[in-house]
């Protein structure tokens, strides 16, 4: 039986749903973009798309897969244009895919627009609804198609395109960075939380924007800054204009993209993930004493916290576990199936490292506890004297309402469970977490979401 | 280098742009109009699409190709339900493709539907014009879209769906067949001139909607008659509804459906078509006088109107031209061309059975006259004494405003050339074309569109 | 549930197992191969291969599928050079297919050689036997291999390649035409009985050697004559060799190309198929009077003689089924499957000319019964009176050991079975077939295998 | 433009050229094959083919690419039976790939069988060129159709299996890792210098032979030993019989597969790999002393050296270049090339570790230099101020004849260039290679090749 691997619950991590990109008064401008996409494909491997405006008309091309697999020269070449953007898809199964493959492009009283969108409306279900009343029609799931309508509705004869954006996006709630275009604009916009990052670069006589740093560096731009939380900025051929139509909020980063979910080297949030994360291994060292012979990771989820750890306690790290990076999406098991399959295709735990030594294992969170479980059983079965679970993340107890996949709360192991029932699920000998607030001490902590954490969602 | 040949514009014929169908109260819906598809697929070889009701939504699936490489298993096996429908594209060379597959499936205020069409609205841009300017947005460029813009501008608190479509539907001017379901109703549309064809049939205790008959044979599906001019019919739960809302018309039947487009084996507007062209042929071997050894078709073309010919005038037929069916999409030429390339992959001419005859050659009609003119080099190159050419239609010299892909006005040779000089063109010895009375003397005149033939559009 | 339906036994045909051809001494060669393969696609449609020498060395490329699927303008760009061969492979089912792909590359003690084969080695079991006992090793299960061992074999020291290819062709007993190309010379053999076709033609400075003259015609080749039976002909720098190594004998060239596989357009064996063909169906009427409405081929294989049979008998011909030309490799069925589907997929019946008809329905042969048997129940449920089923050849009652994809005896329904039998499995109201002396007065009696009819085999 | 990054120069690496696996006596072999060629992907990422006894015959399947690309279900469901062996092949550019993809099967007088082999035959040419002025031909240019010819010229009347296999080994001079199956045994040889790895494991009642140990780990496969130097090992259904038919030699194990090309996991040559790459990190720390902030490895090929050089040297290690795991086989690159694109395309370096510290840049060899020059640039350009280049192996000098694929001698820098002229190159602060002698204190010296580094080549 063949079985998708990439999408298996048993590799359970929470996903950002999407990268968004776009690229401004370049040549090869979709050239640049697709580079930006595949810099930023950790965010989204579902499928992609890229638009440009060939100097007749917004055109695009998308697909689903990695960013590679679906670009080839033909379709590159065909995206002419000196002004393009893109998106990455985060992987959801069951759907009818291609439809919610992002950019958006669409013929409105505005003209034409390409729109890629990363984050989730909290009334775009409501939105959709009074929409769909007044006579709407909806042809994809996405949210970014709430927002076409709304500009759609707002723009024409009675606004503007500026004045039909800043109507549009002011009845929107929830999270939202947005990279849109018109035939001759690249515009940018953050919610007023800022829950999800967005860089601004620039290239020659061109601009960049990105969801992280790292787009940047792999195309040689030069970084800006990042745009702020309510900002709207519009690159056009009279430079960049930045407004702030919308009453300013306390920012709610997204903390996870610092545990986990952003590059390593990326700057995003005023600070590099790699430092950020690498305290929260630190912290996670001081928070409590175990005697261990060793500090392994599970990677690469957990190297940056675990040489933190290391760094902290004194203990030596060793990468006691390997990683198989040739993992496809799918999957042949035989059917008398091989135990802890789906673990060991990607992870396998080396015996002169582990046998009868005492482990830290430095992850950087838990979400249903079954791959963690997997993992201890393979060290414990490779002749582990002691396991002792570290997690560089307080409980994710709380789906989160902002753009990241959660599953719902009772698959979520610590809703459900207290932190001494999951250790015994493990199988772990200990199991600590990083507590909320030796996390928040690592950054500032009013302007970070703690809703997965805590409940407390700053937006409903 | 590697052409297209499919789209070549030397196999010069006018094209239908579309098949639709659709399938009611039949388990595995899908997979019957996957078959019907398959029937139809002489009426659109781009691209298909599929949309069905899985007792949750209606999904779905399209792509680019002929329908047996786009469907596979799976893919059918996900379009779950006993409702489906069905349509296949037309090639047309150069835009964005796969934005325009349909059935277009969109969530509006009615719920959600699929709507599949074949034809073309004389007001679909100024339609498009005043639908944009009200805030509607659109993402393909297909008449399709329009007609469910229309279609929820008036449902919602305004009217239910049967009122929504009718309001909708008399907005439109132009051609328009259409097939189109929502979650528990399958609805089939013809305007009322009646332009493209619409059948349906029964099927167990489910109904089959088909733009040919020969969709029905397939999936033995039993044929009831064919959707009338100006009808509207409802099949659902409470079997068929059959409302005629909109003011009648005298039919405008395209005549080219019997010329050219429909299968032989189809029977529509009230005849079979093999009947109708067979009797085209007899009409113009009546026409005149020619002296000649042989008949032989344009195949397959020309060969039933061919024996029409052969029978009234008594001369023998031929094939002395062969077809190659193996011919794919795209073919790779040698630097060195070969002589009329791109007739010889598909035509062969048997020396045995021209050299030294004289012979009328039978083709259905001339578009440009670009593969005429290459038929007749490579009969006289092979032997021939004499060809004749006879075409079982007259001259088209104006473009289709209803859904057939016509070349400009400019390129319509016959829109340009006298019978003489096109005769020159093409290298025949005598040119005789279908007389417009003898055509229409084989068919209820009054009823068929003679637009191409003389200008005399029935609606602008 | 998905079928593949080309290979289907309900759509049962004898079938050529190759077709080959060669091209030397004009740029460009492989992709005249390519075109020459296409041409000749009717010969074999599981696979292709094309080899040519790029200067350097014998490159090859293959793949499974049709021509047009395989090959792709970056595939031939790479195959420089201007000399090439090419191969088409009949499909057979369940084999591992692509090993048997030819022409086979090899490298031999007289250098490199490619090799391309149509036919079937009598002995050639026995001879794989002999070498592998002397130490060879075998990476493929076709004849063609047994041949380059025993050229290997015969080769060397002892002997220069022209040598080594006589003795090594004189050890084999049974049915080969066979190109051949080493670095520069291009090499066409046919068996003493010359049972397959092997034609040659000219190309500027160059010359072709192909299966069947369609071949040739496409390329602009001019045909200059057939190879003959026992002969081998040299193509170099220093023109055409031909010599004639073998003992000659009455040649048996293979009847059924005339009656089914060679392209009605192609000259073989010292005639146009097409004339032959014809002629077998006027024959066909002569033998009987029979009282009827129409005469019917079954598409497209009974055309030709339905247009003799029509002619002979002054019954008018109708195309009274319609092939579907669209057919693909494989089909998904319903699963509640529909009546006759295999036939349905390719076939249907018009009800305006078969209803109420006493029908004459021509086909060439009868090798099953299974898809006779469903033609003559779709033309009964379709409305027929009667159906006279006559068929352009003899009964097959044994098979061919020549290179003809014949079933085993017990399938051959002939072969067990009287011609009432037939007739009544059938259900048709008469059967005739073509008696042997009939068709044997249409060719030289003397010079064809008459083996699949009447068990004489030239050789075993 | 589009090129190939995964072959691209600029990642110049040594590579191995195959991993070779099998499995006996348990049901679904080939799915555990496949699964064996997946844990083994790092050593041939080119094709892939997979050998099992289906009951009746030995089928195969192979393809390009990687082996989860390769093969789907429906592939490996065909490949029924309790007995398989499998093959990857590293990528080498330029060829006609698809024959040298191994297994080769062959059927010889010795019955079917087919042979996957990791290695490299000295006199590979040599026997090839007697072989076939014998009478042999060629159809690949692989060293494993050598051997089966051998076999062959060996086997049938002369000898059995066992003794033609050793009479056949006992002709090849060079380094040969075989995995061999006949109908009803698998069979492994290593030569007697034991180049390249191969070990033994058992499962449930059969028995697994593979490259590695981690192919073991990932099918549940108990480690048994590895096969000696010189060993021929059946497994039959009389359990295993080990033999060593050829004269003992000092064992010459591949150091490379310590300091490359082996996963860290794998347990070859007596050791754990991990153990020693790390031992290696740790004796380069020894060898010098240099003042720097961070030892930063280049992942992944040397962050366990790294981890040995920061624990002896103690200086702290950090994670200072990031990787992009989601590479494929092909980029499409701007016109305007980015700087230092290929490079930039895997690495990224992160500026809050690396900007004005003082770095030891750990890294497991340079081949031609292209790379370290490009990382050395991208640490300078992202602020290092120090950035001394740590090598854990000798300067590779000599091109190995055994197996791995290395450039010319011309293009290994370290044969033309002195250790200060490659700093330089490199544009490095220091530059120190991992002397001999250390690299040879951390293993059984006398038991190894040290070919590439000095030229003493142990059979020519």
């Amino acid at each position: 039986m063949s079985r998708n691997f990439l999408n298996d619950q048993t590799i359970d991590k929470l996903h950002d749903k999407c990268a968004v990109c776009g690229v401004y008064g370049v040549e090869e401008a979709a050239k640049l973009v697709y580079l930006c996409l595949f810099a930023l494909q950790h965010r989204g491997q579902e499928g992609s798309g890229i638009a440009s405006y060939d100097g007749k008309n917004i055109i695009f091309d998308k697909g689903q897969g990695l960013v590679n697999e679906i670009f080839k020269t033909e379709n590159l070449e065909r995206l002419k244009g000196t002004l393009a953007i893109g998106h990455n898809r985060y992987s959801t199964i069951g759907e009818s895919h291609l439809k919610n493959v992002q950019p958006i492009v669409a013929d409105i009283n505005l003209g034409q627009i390409a729109l890629s969108h990363n984050g989730n409306l909290v009334n775009g279900y409501e939105l959709k609804r009074e929409l769909v009343e007044k006579g709407a029609i909806f042809t994809s799931t996405a949210d970014s198609e709430v927002l076409i309508h709304l500009m759609a509705h707002e723009g024409g004869k009675r606004h503007p395109l500026k004045e039909a954006i800043i109507n549009a996006i002011g009845q929107l709630r929830g999270a939202f960075t947005i990279v849109l275009m018109t035939k001759d604009e690249l515009i940018g916009i953050r919610d007023v939380y800022g829950f999800r990052p967005l860089v601004l670069g620039s290239l020659k006589n061109g601009f960049v924007l990105a969801s992280e740093t790292v787009a940047l560096d792999l195309i040689d731009a030069k970084f800006i800054r990042e745009i702020s939380p309510g900002e709207l900025i519009i690159i056009g051929k009279n430079g960049i204009e930045s407004i702030f139509p919308f009453e300013r909020e306390e920012p709610k980063f997204c903390v996870f993209e610092y545990i986990y979910f952003a590059r390593p080297d990326s700057f995003i949030f005023n600070n590099f993930v790699y430092d950020v994360r690498k305290l929260f291994g630190k912290k996670l060292a001081y928070q409590d004493e175990v005697e261990a012979d060793i500090v392994i990771p599970v990677p690469d989820s957990g190297i940056i916290a675990a040489l933190g750890y290391a760094e902290a306690s004194g203990i030596p790290m060793e990468m006691g576990i390997i990683r198989n990076h040739y993992i496809g999406r799918t999957f042949i098991e035989p059917t008398n199936a091989i135990r802890h399959f789906g673990v060991k295709l990607k992870l396998n735990a080396i015996k002169s490292i582990i046998k009868d030594k005492s482990i830290i294992v430095v992850d950087d969170s838990i979400v249903r506890g079954t791959t963690s479980r997997k993992i201890v059983k393979m060290l414990k079965n490779t002749g582990a004297k002691k396991v002792h679970m570290r997690i560089s993340s307080p409980p994710v107890m709380f789906p989160c309402l902002y753009g990241i996949d959660t599953p719902n709360r009772k698959e979520l192991i610590a809703a459900t469970h207290s932190i001494e029932e999951i250790r015994k699920y493990l199988g772990a000998d200990t199991l600590e977490y990083l507590k909320l607030e030796n996390l928040f001490s690592c950054v500032n902590s009013k302007q970070f979401c703690e809703a997965c954490f805590t409940g407390k969602y700053p937006i409903l």
